[in-house]
Parts: structure tokens; sequence; C-alpha cells
């Protein structure tokens, strides 16, 4: 029984966004499953003195071009948001909460973030954003609201941060099959690669 | 005539070395010819803030990881070299001496640089290894041995730095084609469409 693909992302991030429409397929045509574990760049940074891409000299100029030209190569829809960086703890906390009750639902609530963010321009750090988005889900509003305002919610999503790190995540996506990280959206013909050939 | 296709690397950057081998072969595919620019990614880094790869928490030890196996991804010879990361001012100024004279000669020369740290580990930081490469080049050992020590060949260097900062370099590899930037041996696939679509 082979193991799932482990997919770490922050929902700012757009090369997650890039690699969350393409790694379930991709797994998929190997039999896998993936899981999803969005997580906060920010504590990440914390710990490794990294910064947000588009906030270093020349570099941030190249990756605002760079997103955009990586989402033609791979035929996605994007469009840069005005609200960007942005936080995102909102939204991770209620993916793990949904994740809990129904995988499924959490797994389009997920697409649904990203691409309210990357194809809509909605500024889903808001929570009335997020409540708005998982409200398509079926959710009762004022019951994830509730869970939202909670102190567990807040632990249970820096308890996943803390064992990202803790697994050598250091950016956003980073994918780990069977043991091997792959960092980046460009890294997903290597991960065919390595599905397809046991490693490589 | 289309214009060649500029492609700025430090001597000491892995995925540079990945590029080095691929980017002629890819151009030439397309008619077209390549402009070798090596720089020093030090004195990129006084102006962007960035830090050698290996350096960064967590990053750094998937780097190592990552050089070897997109190495083993693209077919090309690899071992990390025990003297990493290390200067290069003397290879470059050498290759810009060479330059001048026989771009072809240069070009080899700048493979052997390539190959003899990446492959057989050697410190091409010592002026004595890059007077020894150089010298498979027919070239007079003791007239590049003077031409390094000169005030000229340092200007020069400064110069392609300070050109190649003007122009957005902000690391290794950096590539451009016709104005379009690329970062990274892995945007090589990026470059094939463009050179194959003029542009996506």
């Amino acid at each position: 029984m082979s193991q799932p693909i482990d997919f770490y992302f922050d929902f700012s991030s757009p090369y997650g966004y890039l690699a969350s429409e393409k790694i379930d397929e991709l797994a998929a045509r190997f039999g896998r499953k993936v899981r999803w574990h969005p997580i906060l760049l920010g504590v990440v940074f914390r710990q490794t003195g990294g910064a947000p891409l588009t906030s270093i000299p020349l570099k941030g100029e190249y990756s605002l071009h760079d997103f955009a030209r990586s989402a033609r190569f791979l035929d996605i829809p994007y469009e840069h948001p005005k609200h960007f960086p942005l936080s995102t703890q909102h939204a991770a906390r209620a993916y793990y909460w949904l994740h809990d009750q129904d995988w499924q639902a959490a797994r389009s609530f997920a697409h649904a973030v990203f691409r309210s963010l990357y194809t809509e321009g909605r500024d889903v750090s808001d929570s009335e954003v997020v409540l708005e988005i998982a409200a398509r889900q079926s959710v009762d509003r004022a019951v994830l609201a509730e869970a939202l305002a909670g102190q567990a919610l807040k632990d249970r999503l820096k308890t996943e941060c803390e064992a990202a790190i803790a697994r050598g995540v250091f950016g956003s996506p980073y994918i780990v099959v069977d043991g091997e990280p792959f960092f980046g959206s460009d890294r997903l013909p290597q991960i065919e690669r390595w599905l397809a050939s046991g490693g490589f």
C-alpha cells in the first residue's frame, strides 16, 4: 500500500496555488492520494529568516512576472491579487476544522480559497470572505465563525506549522513523496519521474 | 536576425553549472547563439541582501540534496565539492581575458572550470588551478598570470557585475531571451517553449 503524498503550502503562495491545481491529478495517475497541509509561511520564516519573495530587491519584480508566466506555462488561470502578500490564518484554520469533518469538503474549500484569491482577487485574509467561501460547502456559518474565534483551532494550526518545520518545510509548496522532499511548483516534473520510477 | 541569448552565472553556482551543460544545445536547436557572462554573486548579494543557498536554515540542507537530484534528473554528472561556497573572481576574470581573444577558447575554459569543480572537486578559487585549466586552451600561463594580477581585469569584472545588476540579475543562472528574463535551471523548459513559440 503506497503512502499518501504530503503537500505543504500557504494559501498566500502563488506557486502553492499552481501546485494545488496539478498535484491531485498527478498523484492519481500513479494511484496515490495527497494529504494537504495549509501552513503559515510567516511562522516558518521566523525560524529560517526567510521573507516573502516579492519583498526582495530585484527578485521581487521578477517574481511577479514569473508567477503569471509560470501559470500560463501550466495553463492555469492567474491574476496577481491586489491584496498581497496577505495573512491566511483564517483560511488555514477553517481548512483544518472542515477536514476533521469531511476531507473532500475541505479539499473543495481549499481550491475555492486559492481560486477566489488568484482568479477573482478576493481578499481571503478577511474572515468574512473565508466564511462565505466555506458556506458553499454546506457549512453552518455561525458554527464555523465560533470555531475560528476559539483557542482550540488556533492551537491546531500552530501545531501543524510546528510539525511542518520539524519535517524541514521552509517554503511553499513543499511536497514529500515517500520521504523525498521537493520544493517549488517547478519540481512537479521531478515528482512525476519519482512516482514513475520509485526514485532516480 | 535573432538576438543571442544572455546567460549570467557564477562559477560557484551548482544550478549555473546545470544550465551551462544545456543552454548552448537548447539555443542551437532554435538557431540561437548564447553570450556567457560569469559574474560574482557576492557582489550581487551586497545589493539584494541575498545569501548563498546552503547558508539558509533548512533550505540549505534541502539545496544540497536538490543539486545532486536535479543533476541526475538532467543526466549531468555532479559531485558536491568540498570547497563550497567558494570565490570565483580569478576564474571569471580569466574568462573575460580569454574571451577578448577567442570566444570559443573562453567557452571551453568555462566548461572546464565548471566540470573541474563539480565532477573532480578541484578548488577553482585557487588562481593556480585557474591557470592550469586555462593552459589547456593553449594560453601562455605567464601572460595570463600577469593579467590576473592587474587592475584592468579587476575593473572589467566589476563593470560586468554592475551591468548585470543594472539588468536585474539577482541570482544564478539568470537567462535573458529577447528581453524576457528566466531565473534558475528549472526554467529551461519555459525557455524552450519561449524559443519555440516566440513567447507564451
